[in-house]
């Protein structure tokens, strides 16, 4: 039987040699760094292959070499991932994108840009801001990530209070089917209602339906310059009718992010040079960045956060000062998986209104585990990144961060809300997703997924 | 054989008076009301009932019946579609959802409102309103339309321009499928990605993959009071820059619609209190409904018009003057369709940069046919409306304005650009689509169908 294996192997990665060159084709102990995204405790395994086409028709080739042989293929980007997604499966060919990195056009007319999948975020961010356009979806990892992989999962970020998802600027996408063939969805229009809307059922199938190869994404004129507010509470209570406050004025902040304590607590425990207040038991920072407007919001936004109950508001109207109120908010996952060596990221959303119930909720979660959880995130989305940690040392602390992990989840979707906001299903959460969608809807996706992949060979045990 | 049919008929119809009404039962002569859509010249059938089902209980009872018999199904809201999405098929039940008119909620906190699929536009714009919130897309037909029309055309209107059409607020639907089963697709939540984004898919696949019943969208704070310029131009070049000039500019129109010479001499014929220039070659509305910034952005556009050649620039910043810039854009249907007596109307989109070529190919086409084509439409999306006039009386007139039609879509899909922007395919424009998906993305679309219909009873002969 093994030597079978290899024998279809062997002949498999002949026929890749024909459409790859060596440099694009790695095998053996080499693939060790790309089975696994940046996911703690998900599963991977040693795949047959890593590929690194260069062109959509390369993707297409090998696409149709592994439907010959039934052999199932992962699509990667920068494995910024937090939920497996991107995971090597045993004797898969693993997909990677990062060779499809050419920015193919930035439409200044029409406001789009067209990039290959591996085009990481930050550069296609910069392309825009190079012709004074603005491309706002800004997951955490938007340095590294890759626009591929950001519409795989429809990631989000800070600014998507204002600006929406990554899905909400998507227009067109070529991608490669099960079977080898290349189609293009969408329209490079602003509107289009020709056919099923295959994009945004794409946006968000973590490679499961088809392997994305080109994005066109729509681009918004540049906004004002960002002013900002940063304020701490002594009670998180306070803290959330701030922002429940600010969600319900006019003034739409670009940024609306939230801290509770026990990452405060993390945040001065890692940053000897970090200056927020030793015991507040939450921190909110907003932004404005609306033409004309940006300073005379960011002063409504503290006089909010002021009545209240804030004890400590500053302001700040330029660059320099405004990254430095933001700083504690990107110190958050570093700053808890430094204090117990191991961190479980949460990324459950409700409705806004159970927001205080999410907390008084985790706080349960906390002391009948006894587990530590930090809870930061998008509280204008509703969207909150409960931090678990853990010491990977203690078999007895993972297993409790891990039960407290499904309790978290259960939580959030017995107040109406999701097991995953913007990190998507993958391998994580996937045991999840029945209880979130029941058995017709479960059964109904998995009817889409046969209509796009009748033999399951895309990215098959992720996602459904 | 008709005998046959009769008995399986009566006994149809003897299934359903067991969960409707005879008031929801609607049969022969006086099905007639509820046969067509206005869109002009589409086929339609004699249906074998109108069901006037309440709820989504009785939604799934009747589809119930219907599929085990294999009897074709036919949503139909308001029936102000304008591509026969909503016309009886021969032989089948039509299913109105115009008794589905209740609003289920209005939730403040959260910023959403749910309501059953046959409640009007308007009715859910004005709950909004009575609570400070706003659900901006505007559908021309509005007054009258239903939501779930809306969400199955994924209808468009002025203010898309600046806030997205129906689906951009479309969270959680319910869904009656074709086997009668009742599926929640979405999340209550603004961000969420377990399981795939079934609701998009549903959004403007007009009937054809399930019945709406329900829908949450999500509301935005109530804007500022619009102000707004109108400008005519000598030039429809000139108009095109103008537009383009604001698009491309950090102020963010609320509305930017277009009027071209043809249609304000209709406007002019047909209104005799029309004020606008007689001859004028196009006509720029522009509105602004920024807080704190509307008036100066009216200002600004204006400046804008006047630099780009407008030789008639009128600013309005109160409601009712407001409303008299706007109402020849309220005319262009009207006016157009009595001058000839019938108009067919085109809905097709381009990329933004193409808008003056699709002009130069309209007066090709209305030239080299002799058929009068007046164009209006949402400029700022790039999703005009070219509205071709004929005689109903003159078979010849008939014939040339279908030619000038397919012709019209052919020029926008060449241009890079689509089929329908916001009115749907319907029976309209199945033939065209096609040309505009190719064959593999035609057969993908109909294996999604086929996951959801596998006997093809929703809405048959639509959209695909």
């Amino acid at each position: 039987m093994s030597n079978t294996l290899t024998d279809i192997a062997s002949s498999v990665i002949d026929e890749l040699s024909a459409v790859l060159s060596s440099a694009q084709i790695v095998t053996g102990a080499r693939t060790e760094s790309n089975r696994r995204d940046q996911s703690e405790g998900t599963p991977s395994g040693e795949p047959l292959a890593v590929l690194f086409p260069a062109s959509t028709e390369e993707v297409a080739a090998v696409v149709t070499i592994a439907a010959a042989h039934r052999i199932p293929i992962v699509p990667q980007g920068a494995r910024t991932g937090l939920a497996g997604g991107g995971n090597a499966i045993e004797g898969a060919l693993v997909l990677s994108t990062t060779k499809l990195k050419k920015i193919l056009s930035v439409d200044v007319a029409n406001q789009t840009a067209t990039v290959q999948a591996g085009v990481r975020t930050i550069a296609l961010a910069r392309a825009a801001e190079a012709v004074d356009l603005f491309y706002p979806p800004d997951p955490g990892s938007w340095r590294a990530s890759t626009i591929g992989g950001n519409v795989a999962t429809n990631a989000g970020g800070m600014l998507c209070v204002k600006y929406g998802v990554t899905g909400n600027f998507v227009r067109q996408l070529t991608v490669v089917l099960a079977d080898g063939s290349i189609v293009h969805t969408g329209q490079r229009t602003i509107k289009g209602v020709a056919g099923y809307n295959l994009t945004a059922l794409l946006v968000g199938s973590e490679g499961t339906l088809g392997i994305i190869t080109e994005i066109t994404v729509g681009l918004l004129p540049k906004p004002a310059s960002p002013s900002g507010v940063s304020a701490t509470f002594t009670h998180p209570a306070d803290a959330l009718a701030a922002a429940n406050s600010i969600i319900a004025g006019a003034r739409r902040p670009s940024v609306l992010e939230f801290l509770d304590g026990a990452c405060i607590a993390a945040i001065n425990a890692y940053d000897p040079a970090s200056t927020l207040p030793a015991g507040a038991g939450a921190l909110l920072l907003v932004q404005s960045d609306q033409l004309g407007q940006s300073r005379e919001d960011a002063e409504a936004y503290a006089e909010v956060l002021r009545a209240n109950g804030a004890t400590d508001v500053a302001i700040a109207h330029d660059a320099e000062s405004l990254e430095r109120l933001m700083s504690a908010r990107r110190l958050l996952h570093p700053a808890v998986h430094s204090a117990r060596g191991g961190a479980l990221n949460e990324d459950v959303t409700v409705p806004r209104s159970q927001l205080g119930a999410l907390l008084d909720g985790l706080a349960e979660i906390s002391r009948e585990l006894d587990v530590p959880i930090s809870t930061g995130g998008h509280i204008g989305d509703g969207n909150l990144h409960p931090v678990i940690g853990y010491n990977p040392d203690v078999p007895a602390e993972i297993d409790a961060a891990h039960a407290a992990f499904a309790r978290v989840i259960a939580l959030a979707i017995a107040l109406g809300g999701s097991a995953s906001g913007e990190h998507g299903i993958g391998v994580l959460k996937r045991d999840h997703l029945d209880d979130e969608l029941g058995p017709v809807l479960r059964d109904l996706q998995r009817r889409v997924k046969a209509a796009f992949d009748p033999h399951s060979l895309l990215n098959p045990g992720k996602k459904l």
